[in-house]
């Protein structure tokens, strides 16, 4: 500490105001100060070394108030902060949320207004959040650009997605810093609404490795009534700046005071799994807002889904979205419609066998014929199902058999149509006793000219949680901004896409095996994900032999996706058809809990691989998942997460010694062997491969 | 005719596909025809002399098909229509629709897209609508510009307000053609939302004369999922141009394939009460959607209103609207309070012992205190009552007098914040019995960048009549886009504002004498204005003695305009205790209705005087009003339209002999005369002045 604090001196000397935290294993430090001009920076130190040097915070406002220099420092206010709360859901049954605090209170000399910056150090990352306080001089304000920046040390190898306010739903590249740029990503990805603007422009999280081995995490936390933070990169001088979702109008967002912005999150630690296991994402959320939240209940589902991406039937009941009217008087039925009652009533079936919770069906209501890509506000209602689906009947069935149905509400992006529809939408969702929504937003922003990751469409995915909430109803968003922790807050969102999951490969280019190695460092740091695993029929000639799509993925691989990819809600996304010629490997994804006591990041590096073990939240069983690129992988897991003095039932579901994403997918071996904590058990994960271990006291 | 049909083959006679269209009264000439690089134009001809030389017809889509040329005529449909229809409300119990139609089939040769015009030429005027016929080039399109254009033949005297998406509430301009500059328009008039962006453009409806007395109106009917027309004025030749109101992307209307524009109307007579009487804007909607209409009914009304604006009360609970928060809990009341349970009972009271229906209340809602010109998304919710307005009680109150409460939905323009609520709001009305609904949109709409004028709101209002509509609600918006005869279609669209109302007299310069003489040439055409008349108190000064404003009436006039001012929603403006002041006055107010079985306008000068009778719906009496402008007026008055063979008392509401607006505003005689349908009277208005007369048949 002595030795950071003297080289903060050093650097900072010339200054007088120069403020520094520590975090409290005191690895990292955090030093803010005023420059000569008043311009308000800080930078950050990783055990002495630089991780972020001196850079420049601020904003401007659309009143010309630029909130970047010309401050003095009225006041700090210093904090140490220890508590531990229970999430409702969870990688663990208790989060400890420690940290140490600063607030600087700024006044600008000219215009008399004041701009606080709180800081928050953390043992595996900073915090800092700007906040304007009550003061007569600032009531009502537009922001028209956030000037916060990140400067970098070196070139490191860096995971970045392409900066798009529309779209998350992008492949992760691998660079340095210096060569990112968007020009060369491959834009015919399977994405229908892509919207790259600016070569060297990425989006948060973006996870990066320097050449001393040092991991940087930069993000964001609580997005509420503001836009998502994406990044301008200067590529020569290896430094970020935060670039705001605007709306048409080109304003970023409209404030009152008091009012505070999201967290800009910087994590940095020398080891990985520091990283991928941090809570600090949802620490920095406010605690929930809700008294009761019993009725917030885990999920495992099956659903009418998977079936419409790999063709063998249409979400649309007429044919294949071409009809050039939506009357559903004139429809006359394709015969491929997936949503049937009958359909419907094959997956309760299934999902009541194989002890699941819910069943989605998609394209049970009026409206797909004629919307995909258009830019249509009036699509759909929400309330009226296509004649083949009985509500009615297939929700009494659903509750004769257990089962829990699962609404489904694609928007089609018009957000203006879904708000008009959105009670009495719910309330269809009452009489029938569902108990959870899958939201989509495919397509362009209607409000016209707004962007997925604006401040009105970061509100509106705010307010359906919100509302859902009030009504008791879980939610699960597709298409929307991606989560930054706000599930802390409101429990009931319990999962979001928000990122490419497994359905583009049943129809693009799909996902890398690296993919769900290097979500957890991104993506899933905000949230969990419902990124569907579970395909057993990974080759898409399976069901049209023309057809070379396939998830890049070894069978064995999907299973250890359960656990490496943390969501309480978690789909079996694959047919029952295709479970039933597997049912062998299809016992771990009947057996794996989604929700947990206690999570072990055993072994983790970035775009390479991750192992994971958890804890059921209520037993005694572990659950382990080891997923590796499109490299082979072997190595050695020590036990010792087990609980000491009990035997274990270890069921092993490995890739078979030939299998490989590409020539052998669906090769694996299931064997059964006892261990204890003191056990290793040696792993061998083919090229896109996984091993998914369930372990189960025997005593 | 045939002189009409040579002129027309002389104008046209190097053209092949000239087409020509007459009226029934073969007194207007409508040709259409295609220039020789396919460009559509259409002229218009009163009595053998042009009205609208040759005009360009056409419109420009977003995908670079230029819809202005390259046509070819593919067909011609002809077709004759009567029929006569009996309106809900209106201000005769039958109106009779008759016009000679034309369709004209184009198609360009070179993107083989078609286009249809249709026109309809009436004994008042002609209009046209652009048709997208089902095709197979265009399904979805945008529209980006509408080229249609108005060549006029002269400098006519003009009335005009200036162009300004967002605000019809502007003074009537009186100048020549020529004189038009939105430069000279008084900005200092109390309209918060101003939003003039150009010199030369205005809105329609535009009223002209021209100097051979001919008496020409440009407007629209049926502006349904469209933008409204404005007009761009090329001041030296004599010409309008169509000008849509944008979305914030600049996009004008996003359509599907088969659309129509709205009509646009030219009326034409040599005499203006051809046109103030005309029923043909109406004619152009879609006959009622509703089958029921049983629930639909005229209203005479008070309400808690006027007194804010006088400034006795305020809409909001703790002073004038300056919190910085709206947290209900934090509020104190300031004592001045509007909207009370007890100041509400003394309105209903009042309401009930002179035979109203019903009694809006204003300020009724919490959320007043911090929004006004704000542009704040979440401000009222539309069911929060304010901790001294008892809803039930009110509402109990009301239904054991006999009276319907009004409910109030001021929006402050967050149009996404009132639609997220609707439905709720919606239900609080049905549960507590509302019958009618006062809808405000005062401040910059919400989806931001969006217009009151355009697209997406014209959507919205049409929006919240159909909703209310499947509740059995009537809506009166204020600070909508103006009326278009949409209520022919929605029936419980019983009225709106959208123009320039009572209450700027109350705090800014007003409306000068000539306001009342020239709405009906303009605002009217389109549909109901709840104007609020009735102001007996017409000085500020009675409030407050610093005061200069005024209302610039004499309270005569005040009566007359329940006659003048058509509305099936009448308010009796002003404070009770000024009525209890005036009350042999008043009687006039209690009597006159607010539906009718007929209407006759004897004599209509735009700007200058306008006398209309009318007989009740529901009785034999008839009422007689007439207004002048600021100049004072001596006529004489046929009483032919009363029925033959009976006696009337005639009691008959006029200006002193010494009133003046200015002056003496508050000066009336009134006497009772017996007349019969030979009798005439002679009337004399003061500056500013009016008389009101009632009839009813003696025998």
């Amino acid at each position: 500490m002595k030795k950071l604090l003297i080289l903060g001196v050093l650097l900072f000397g010339f200054i007088s105001n120069a403020q520094n935290v520590l975090s409290p294993s005191k690895n990292i430090l955090l030093t803010f100060s005023l420059e000569a001009n008043g311009k308000p920076t800080y930078m950050v130190f990783y055990k002495d070394k630089p991780v972020v040097t001196r850079s420049n915070l601020g904003l401007v406002l659309k009143d010309g108030t630029d909130f970047t220099s010309s401050f003095t420092l009225e006041n700090t206010v210093s904090n140490t902060f220890d508590e531990t709360w229970q999430p409702v859901l969870g990688e663990q049954s208790s989060i400890k949320n420690h940290y140490n605090e600063l607030k600087v209170e700024l006044i600008q000399s000219t215009s008399k207004k004041k701009l606080n910056i709180i800081f928050k150090v953390y043992d595996e990352g900073i915090a800092f959040r700007y906040e304007f306080p009550k003061q007569p001089n600032l009531n009502y304000f537009i922001i028209t650009d956030e000037k916060t920046e990140f400067n970098l040390t070196g070139n490191h190898k860096t995971f970045w997605i392409p900066g798009d306010f529309s779209s998350n739903e992008y492949i992760y590249e691998e660079t340095l810093l210096s060569e990112i740029d968007t020009d060369k990503v491959n834009r015919n990805n399977g994405i229908a609404f892509q919207n790259i603007k600016e070569r060297f422009r990425i989006q948060s999280p973006v996870q990066m490795k320097t050449s001393e081995g040092l991991y940087i995490n930069i993000f964001e936390a609580a997005v509420v009534n503001y836009p998502v933070m994406h990044l301008d990169v200067d590529v020569s001088k290896y430094k970020f700046t935060s670039i705001l979702a605007p709306n048409p109008l080109g304003d970023k967002a409209y404030l009152q005071a008091p009012a505070v912005t999201p967290w800009r999150t910087i994590m940095v630690s020398n080891d990985a799994r520091d990283i991928v296991s941090s809570k600090m994402i949802l620490n920095l959320n406010e605690p929930s807002k809700l008294d009761d939240t019993s009725w917030i209940k885990p999920m495992k589902y099956v659903g009418v889904w998977w079936e419409m991406h790999v063709g063998k039937s249409t979400w649309d009941y007429a044919g294949s979205q071409n009809a050039q009217t939506q009357n559903n008087n004139e429809l006359v039925a394709s015969g491929k419609h997936g949503a049937t009652t009958e359909n419907t009533k094959r997956y309760i079936d299934f999902a009541a066998k194989h002890g699941f919770d819910g069943v989605l069906v998609e394209g049970w209501n009026v409206g797909w014929e004629d919307w995909f890509g258009n830019w249509k506000e009036d699509v759909f209602d929400f309330t009226t199902p296509y004649p083949d689906f009985d509500l009615k009947a297939v929700n009494d069935y659903a509750k004769s058999k257990g089962i829990k149905m699962i609404m489904h509400h694609e928007t089609s992006a018009s957000v203006a149509n879904y708000e008009r529809h959105f009670d009495r939408a719910m309330n269809l969702m009452k009489q029938y006793g569902y108990s959870a929504v899958k939201t989509g937003y495919v397509g362009k922003i209607i409000p016209r000219g707004e962007y997925h990751d604006g401040q009105t469409m970061v509100n509106h995915f705010n307010y359906v949680v919100k509302r859902m909430a009030d009504n008791k109803l879980m939610v699960n968003s597709h298409e929307s901004s991606r989560p930054t922790g706000y599930h802390r807050t409101y429990p009931n969102y319990i999962a979001a896409e928000a990122a490419r999951g497994t359905e583009f490969s049943a129809w693009s280019i799909g996902n890398p095996p690296m993919h769900e190695t290097i979500l957890p460092f991104t993506r899933l740091l905000g949230g969990p994900m419902d990124y569907t695993p579970g395909i057993f029929e990974i080759k898409m000639s399976a069901y049209d032999k023309t057809k070379k799509e396939q998830v890049h993925t070894t069978l064995a691989k999907q299973l250890a996706l359960y656990v490496t990819m943390y969501s309480p809600l978690q789909m079996a996304a694959d047919l029952p058809e295709n479970y039933e010629k597997h049912l062998d490997a299809f016992q771990f994804i009947k057996d794996v809990p989604v929700d947990w006591q206690e999570s072990k990041y055993l072994e983790a590096e970035p775009g390479d691989y991750l192992t994971v073990a958890r804890k059921d939240k209520n037993s005694e069983k572990w659950f382990l998942g080891a997923i590796t690129d499109e490299n082979e992988r072997n190595t050695e897991i020590k036990l010792d997460f087990l609980s000491p003095n009990k035997k274990y039932k270890a069921i092993i579901y490995q890739d078979g010694a030939d299998a490989d994403w590409q020539n052998n997918p669906k090769s694996y071996v299931i064997k059964t062997i006892q261990v204890t904590n003191k056990s290793k058990i040696k792993l061998h994960l083919a090229k896109g491969g996984g091993t998914a271990i369930s372990f189960e006291p025997i005593n």
